[in-house]
């Protein structure tokens, strides 16, 4: 068992409506000039915008907006959010949206609170001393970018998807009002399923020594993931579906789940980030089209903790034989995410056929260019990722 | 389901030997002169109190030292500790010790920060503005005052033993090594495992509708608990079992276990604190000595959800009766209680008789003298305390 530091300041406002106290919320942390951060359009038509807006003016705070993020948010727009803080002076960032739009606004409180250029976090350069307060009112549940530490940015030039972790980024507050993802495409619905699943699943499945406590809980929580989220299948304005989701996507990333544990695998994120870097997919979407692959080729390292797994939380029955239980746990898995509609190839993706020279540049590029290995169940060099996305085609 | 606030913000560091980080922890949360609560001699005699004065020392942090808290905490130590820190300056409270020592130091925060008599909050005279600083060395688990937002006190005066509850006084950082728990006199140990049981337990069962990521680890950490809670009871220095056992003691009380229910029953933690109060009782002995009888009491409120604490915790199979499956789960906890030397009734609590006289006091002062009921899954009025006092004597 490992020691751990489990800390998650962030102040959960959840429930319906809870969208209308981001005002209060955000006098309570002190903000006295807030950048309103989001995505496309679809937060300004619902009404939510502005509903923020009227918030933050009932407050009396005022505030300056920034739209325009994009799934795989991008650096671009992150120097532009900095540049635009520093010209209003912006001391409070307000993340309107989804894990892109909470990641852009973490990135932009790093480029505030840090005298270089905020890419250099991204690119190991140098670390992070603070970042400026951010806030989160989220509209979809997947990334968990509300309560992580962690943050996602995509480089222009060349579509380099990078992230960085630190507690400094944590969000003041989140606001979570399962109301708001009512009116998600169904394909969105079930991709942040399959992310937050992935979160989980990543932390559990290590060979080293787990606690008890966490290793219980997560399966629960994954349990119940795959209950709800099948019902959002066929019922997506099922109040208390979306609701265990969401907080499930938060109990999912917030550390809670691996607390005593390694840090995790990782694996199956660095092969997809990839994936989504080149391509554009939906990070979900493109976790669920790997999963199964990667999982297939590192299972001999520790059969016994994929066959925990598939006893907990897959119903596969104890055979006696770890290995079988394993794989059938692992079939389990991908007819799940085939039953909500996910992709459990690549071809599946739209990328149809993906060629040897690209599986080359996708490896290359998720070895750092040959600095790093990816994973931690199965430590994996080039020729593994390689081999993986060819399983996974 | 309700909507909720969660909001957990102590940073936890638990691990061997975490307590030489009080210092630099200390530091940290930017104390400057600091208070060092503590209980009996035990902190003393283990040479723990000399490591946390050596960390504060080598942070070059001042401190002053206040021990003597007994188990349930009184108002007049409280009211020394205040008086101590006004005149020394102390802007940081460092409780080292249990649930008895981290409220007495909660207390004295209150009483810092408020310019009123600190009984009145408990008192309900009064409510909290503020609270200073504090940070927690947890030398057992039980009580969970380490993550949560509760504060027990007893006025020496009469022995009235009340709570308090804001987020104020949540300490800012606990640090938790178990291998401070080995030296543990096993009985409690066992109250402590019985306190983290109940603290689950008092969320758990309730009639309104819950969540089930929240029902199903709550399941989670109960089966682990009883599970580790046995292995402690012949193996007191199995570091796995005392990690699993304090970081339980957390969950159990930090508001994770209830969110998007309702508030919890409590009934038993009330019917207990007067016992204490008048008997001086351990506090975890006394909720074991009365839980089954409340259960029994208040059962047919809603035998489906004893149903499914026997179900998916004490191992009962599923009968389609739920009543009947509901008392083999009641009876199972009990057992289980006996099985680490825990009492199941008042007698076996060295309280022999538990007079007519006695009980109409007890349950006179759980209603604060007819000024309120006591607890939600079935409420309870004078006459209703006294039957269960009476079963459980």
């Amino acid at each position: 068992m490992n020691d751990f530091v489990f800390h998650t300041p962030t102040k959960v406002v959840f429930g319906k409506g809870t969208e209308d106290q981001v005002g209060a919320l955000v006098k309570e942390q002190g903000g006295t000039k807030v950048l309103v951060h989001f995505g496309g359009s679809s937060a300004k038509k619902s009404g939510l915008l502005d509903r923020v807006c009227a918030s933050l003016e009932q407050a009396g705070i005022p505030y300056v907006t920034l739209g325009g993020v994009v799934p795989n948010p991008l650096l671009s727009l992150v120097y532009q959010g900095i540049d635009l803080c520093k010209k209003e002076g912006v001391d409070f960032i307000l993340a309107v949206g989804g894990g892109s739009v909470i990641d852009s606004s973490k990135a932009i409180g790093y480029g505030l609170a840090n005298d270089f250029d905020v890419w250099d976090l991204f690119d190991r350069k140098n670390t992070a001393t603070g970042c400026a307060p951010i806030g989160a009112v989220l509209t979809i549940a997947a990334a968990g970018s509300e309560m992580s530490d962690s943050t996602v940015i995509t480089k222009d030039e060349g579509m380099l998807k990078r992230g960085y972790n630190s507690s400094y980024c944590r969000c003041r507050f989140a606001v979570m009002d399962p109301e708001l993802t009512y009116t998600l495409p169904a394909y969105q619905t079930a991709s942040g399923v399959t992310d937050i699943m992935m979160h989980i699943l990543e932390r559990y499945l290590v060979k080293e020594e787990t606690m008890e406590v966490t290793d219980t809980m997560a399966e629960a929580v994954l349990r119940a993931v795959r209950k709800y989220g099948a019902i959002l299948r066929d019922d997506p304005k099922n109040y208390k579906a979306r609701a265990e989701i969401m907080w499930a996507g938060s109990l999912a990333h917030n550390g809670l789940l691996n607390c005593g544990g390694p840090v995790g695998d990782w694996a199956s994120h660095q092969i997809e980030m990839e994936l989504s870097g080149m391509f554009g997919v939906a990070h979900g979407a493109g976790l669920a089209a790997v999963w199964g692959s990667w999982a297939r080729y590192v299972l001999d390292e520790k059969p016994e903790r994929f066959a925990q797994l598939a006893h907990n939380v897959c119903g596969v029955a104890d055979s006696g034989d770890a290995r079988a239980d394993a794989l059938k746990g692992i079939e389990n898995m991908e007819d799940f995410f085939r039953s909500i509609h996910m992709p459990t190839n690549i071809r599946e993706l739209g990328i149809d056929p993906l060629t040897e020279e690209q599986i080359e540049e996708l490896a290359e590029k998720c070895t750092y260019f040959g600095q790093r290995t990816v994973g931690r169940f199965k430590v994996l060099q080039k020729e593994d990722l390689k081999a993986i996305y060819r399983m996974a085609r």
